[in-house]
């Protein structure tokens, strides 16, 4: 068997893992990445699939653990050049099939919906759904199983024996693989620098039910994950426990619950929901608004709110609004933005102790190797520092250390029945979307982007009669994002370095034959060299400069 | 006396206040602020210092608290127009004196070293030094007395009853200066929602001191600020009890240890440094490396060491890291890169506990704010979320609401000895450094830079014959940082556009007067429109549309 990990090592997000044997491929997982911030004008990254469409025969299904965006966000653009059929539970196939509808894909895309326990057939390969815990309904591990053995993939998940909607985690399950003889785990490794265990969803009601009896005379506001049904749910618990209305605000989250509530993976009492428009007929301590915008993303509902620019509801003093979430790294400074706005508006803020996480910390990592007994780990779903931790973890656990694979994206790990190797290599990597255009923007355009934000561009245009090889027009100066805000308002700067740039393009022009077109680039590098060191000399800059030469 | 904060408040550095009273102004520290992820390319951003230009001949002084940037990094951009003594205690002032000689501004600024306990007299003003701890070396609050009262500027401080170097902050004065009536207190507020206490720079000492026998085996690399002088102090301390030689790693690094031993503010015992090139001659796990970068910065020594691009340092197995700091908020994910290399390479990599705050936590504000008894409190230093926290806290302990004023850059709070009042309010802002360039970098070009770095540009050039409004050359598209690489690259869509764009043109030219150089607008806005819409419906992309029209 090989497991290649076409991406989500060494990074956040991009979770896709392609499982071989003879003639049999499956993928598990088809996630996307968001853009770091220097990949500006970036939407999102896709895993770059040139191996399995080089063995597009091969290829029998995606196996899906659960409904997140870094696991199913890239399907929609993978699909036009891998379409095979998808596997999924019941709420992570309707998010994928919302998903599929906004790129009228449904059509085109075979489904198929799993169920835990269930068993499927994929070529040399039969996989098998787990119930696991996540910060998700309806997360699944995967034990997939093959003539070289069983190996079980966790996807993400969470330990927990009290969670909102549906069963525990099904450690029996783990435990009865791990008597049959377990080949390999992937584990998640997203807490495995944390000490201890992952708190149940459950503590997470409990602390907004303090909340609401504590604040009981103010209207709340709470921001969370769209996709945390389970989060949703006890919000609304808690709203129907002290009497409130619910409004739901931003787009995500309306069809999150659109999508749960008809599955039954989220309950929500008639008379319950109110709209936005409907908030006034209520006493403002009796409503409740679950909004989007926890992690402070600019066009969110909740940064409309701390900016006063949302239509329907305005923040003042009377309000307590909730972060039922911890910051994601990167997005810290945005949240203390929107924090900052909605406490000079006057409302309460309380941004901690209303969230846990929905990955497991080092003990239950502990529990699951120990139930499962892995002949070899890797660790998955994490940057390095991540998987390194687990690999740790592994090693406390007593599994020799040159049977824990610290895998990068793109590796071939070969195992059989008793021995694991790395042996080649397949072409990974990020694949940029921007707009509707996928995988034109590369690095050099990046480069462009980063060196014009930087420091801005200047333009030098002239116009030669092109069988002299003579000056008609120009040379103009024209500057964007550059020092000045304009060029022609600048003084003497301005005029000094055209009247520097004339006298080195007539220098040029009388030295060289123009009309050669090769020489054309001489002139181009004259007007470079003249502007780039004016300016570095000047004032320490190098703006972008790009000369254009127009023929008459 | 009137309060002018003419910086610092909700935000992160370019810490600046002025106080006035009568023909008296006084202003204490001068800080900059480091640019923000949006402020594209520039360098550093300073307090515009209009008020005090317009009223310089008021202006007795500049009275600083420490030598952080955040409160002395604009002084050589400022002192250019407001050009008055600087008064400050001694490290503070050798900092500074390194600063204005970067500048060559050493002989122009007169400077004045003060020792804790000294007054000295401003005009209509005394200021008195009294010793605080902080994570720099002199760190000082003021007590600034006019005849309306005495008001005290705590600085950035924290209550350390065992510090490294000097004595703990001088609570007994506080106390006296409270006995005596206070009539304002500016509080550093950056703690301010920490409970508890902010632990003793000491606390860092054992750690490290564990550490060093932990790792007794390994080369020990530990990244820390430069302007930590205890810090530094402490490692130095270790590295001698446990027999190892140090190496100092990076200018600002170098810099610190060579401005603050020779005041005795740091004692380094001989033979205890060596250089990088002398490294070789001694066993690994006899040397420690001091160095820069803890936040992640990319030219830093630390992170040149994790490329594997430093010079001189190579990282492997047997290297021992040690990040001996907090993430600053918005540096984690750098941090996290510069990590996750050092354990690719090998390294141990140790980030956690060691590392204690310089700033006071909220028992600590407790017991300063119960010392002084301040009849008005004024929270500064923070964003908003710090200041209003403080304000809580001033709250609890029983100061009226009426008392508490949460101020933003530029109000003035009119004080008298009974009563306090708002009163109007003076220029303020931040204006933007690059390269050379003071203040001619404005939000427009920040605006054009963020929307080159999202979009890219698209430049349309063409030549017309001036007189009869004929087209003599071009239209030609050139692209930088736009989706494609070079426009002329693209298959069918650059010909289409070219072709559209023609026709656009054409129809323009043939329908207008352009020997009209006013109706040259109509023809730049064919040429937006028509590129503009074609790129929209084709690519759902707005490049920056830039045409540029040259006459024969």
């Amino acid at each position: 068997m090989k497991i290649i990990p076409l991406g989500g090592l060494e990074q956040i997000g991009m979770n896709i893992t392609a499982f071989e044997y003879g003639d049999s491929i499956i993928v598990v997982d088809c996630g996307l990445a968001f853009p770091e911030d220097e990949m500006f004008g970036i939407d999102m990254v896709i895993p770059d699939v040139t191996y399995l469409e080089e063995n597009i025969d091969k290829v029998k299904g995606f196996v899906i653990t659960h409904g997140h965006e870094d696991h199913i966000g890239a399907l929609p653009y993978i699909l036009r050049s891998v379409n095979v059929p998808v596997y999924a539970t019941r709420l992570t196939m309707a998010i994928i099939e919302n998903k599929l509808e906004e790129h009228k894909q449904v059509e085109s895309t075979k489904r198929h919906v799993c169920t835990f326990g269930q068993t499927i057939e994929l070529g040399d390969f039969s996989v098998e759904f787990i119930k696991t815990n996540h910060s998700i309904v309806d997360a699944a591990a995967l034990a997939i199983t093959c003539a070289a053995g069983t190996v079980i993939h966790t996807g993400d998940f969470k330990v927990d024996y009290t969670p909102v909607f549906g069963d525990a985690i099904d450690l029996a399950r783990f435990a009865e693989l791990g008597e049959q003889g377990v080949l390999a785990l992937l584990c998640d490794s997203t807490n495995s620098e944390e000490p201890g265990f992952t708190e149940s969803e459950r503590t997470v009601g409990t602390a907004i039910d303090r909340i609401f009896e504590q604040y009981s005379g103010t209207r709340i506001i709470i921001a969370t994950f769209a996709s945390n049904v389970d989060r949703v749910q006890q919000i609304v618990n808690s709203a129907c426990k002290y009497g409130r209305k619910v409004v739901v605000e931003g787009r995500s989250m309306v069809n999150i619950i659109e999508t749960a509530e008809p599955l039954g993976c989220l309950k929500i009492p008639d008379n319950t929901l109110v709209t936005v428009d409907d908030l006034k007929l209520y006493p403002e301590a009796k409503t409740v608004i679950i909004t989007t915008g926890s992690q402070g993303e600019s066009m969110a509902a909740l940064s409309r709110m701390a900016d006063g620019t949302h239509k329907k509801v305005t923040i003042g003093p009377g309000d307590t609004v909730i972060f039922s979430s911890d910051p994601i790294p990167g997005n810290e400074k945005a949240i203390t933005g929107v924090i900052n706005k909605l406490l000079k508006k006057g409302a309460e803020v309380i941004f901690q102790d209303v969230h846990v996480s929905g990955h497991p910390k080092q003990e239950d990592v502990k529990l699951i190797y120990t139930l499962v007994r892995p002949r070899f780990a890797i660790p998955v779903h994490g940057e390095y520092r991540h998987l390194k931790a687990q690999a740790k973890i592994a090693a406390e656990l007593g599994i020799p250390s040159d049977r824990v694979f610290i895998l990068r994206n793109g590796d071939i790990l070969e195992l059989d029945g008793e021995n694991a190797r790395m042996n080649g290599h397949v072409q990974t990597g990020g694949v940029f979307v921007d707009g509707f255009s996928v995988g034109e923007v590369g690095s050099s355009v990046l480069h462009d982007r980063q060196k014009l934000a930087d420091e801005g561009i200047v333009i030098v245009s002239l116009a030669l009669y092109y069988d002299e090889g003579v000056l008609a027009a120009g040379p103009e100066m024209t500057s964007r994002g550059f020092i000045y805000e304009k060029l022609d308002e600048v003084d003497e700067n301005k005029a000094e370095a055209e009247a520097a740039l004339r006298e080195a393009i007539m220098d040029c022009i009388a030295s060289t034959d123009l009309s050669n077109g090769q020489n054309r680039n001489r002139l181009r590098n004259t007007i470079k060299d003249c502007l780039g060191s004016y300016f570095w000399k000047r004032i320490k800059r190098r703006p972008m400069i790009l000369p254009i030469i127009l023929d008459i």
